[in-house]
């Protein structure tokens, strides 16, 4: 089966959807299975994180950013601004894809997992994501 | 078809466990599909890595840390520890998920590869991992 | 469904195979699924990227390739040559797998997106993944 998901972010940084996703799973009625998420997008990724302390996941997106810098002189592709080719390392050094078990009708995360969306350019916008659940 | 495997490890590191993970497949008696591979943490990893030779492990190792530096001034996120934050970045750098085909009742890795847990915590623990198995 | 795909690489770089893979996933006949790669090699890695524009292409493996440098001092694995240890490193921070949804009989890509095969090594070579179709 599959299902599409859009996320709206504000702009650069980790955003959370396990709700959402949870929610999909529920409506979907798959006992048990694999859920497998796509972003088709290259500069934005898909993140399994702690989600018990917002200050981990500053840190994270502190961290790629200084690893990952704007205005480097290494860059010849600069189209769509600063952020366009840290945007696209970035998407190369994360995941696009990420596959969750599914048992008892929901996501088998750790009890501190959330899943989520890192944003990698700072306008933000609406990020499709195609969901597959199979058995 | 939803197995647990725990894996037990000493401290930070690489683990291999391609044979207790080609045993859970032997015996759940796949001879083609897909199985995919889920671990419940964010301060460990998955990775599938040349399974000759201990030097080129103990490399990787050492790369990645001093990429990803204990007590960077840049963290704000250290309530367990000063390994507590390089966890989740090697984390997010690395594998949650790992999905690999099987064919002839055998896991489809190159002659070279091998899985492993990948340990970012000093003290090491008990890892959760759900393996999913599907046609 | 298991299939084969051998692709031949000149050399260090990304080299894409969306149109092969298309290929691959319409002769199977799989309308609605999940298509996963595996690579069987710890020195070339998989990837989701921009097929519009060369230089994002270029500048990305530039932007590596300094991160991930050759005859770095820390290297004590250096037995196939100064290209040897970092292709392990590469490959460990990208991806050895990736999973595609499938619907309409055609590959679920974004609008710019493109698969590529990222070969770590110098002299390149015959690279094999295996493919999985599911539903």
């Amino acid at each position: 089966m599959i299902k599409q998901l859009t996320i709206t972010t504000p702009g650069q940084g980790l955003h959370e959807f396990t709700d959402r996703l949870d929610a999909l799973v529920r409506e979907a009625g798959v006992r048990e299975g694999l859920c497998t998420l796509f972003i088709q997008h290259t500069s934005a990724s898909l993140l399994i994180q702690e989600n018990a302390d917002a200050s981990a996941k500053r840190d994270l997106e502190q961290w790629l950013n200084r690893l990952v810098k704007e205005n480097d002189p290494l860059y010849t592709h600069q189209n769509e601004g600063p952020d366009d080719m840290p945007g696209h390392i970035k998407s190369a050094l994360t995941a696009t894809q990420l596959s969750i078990p599914v048992t008892g009708g929901r996501l088998a995360l750790g009890a501190w997992q959330g899943v989520y969306l890192w944003e990698h350019r700072h306008r933000g916008g609406a990020r499709r994501i195609v969901v597959h659940l199979g058995e």
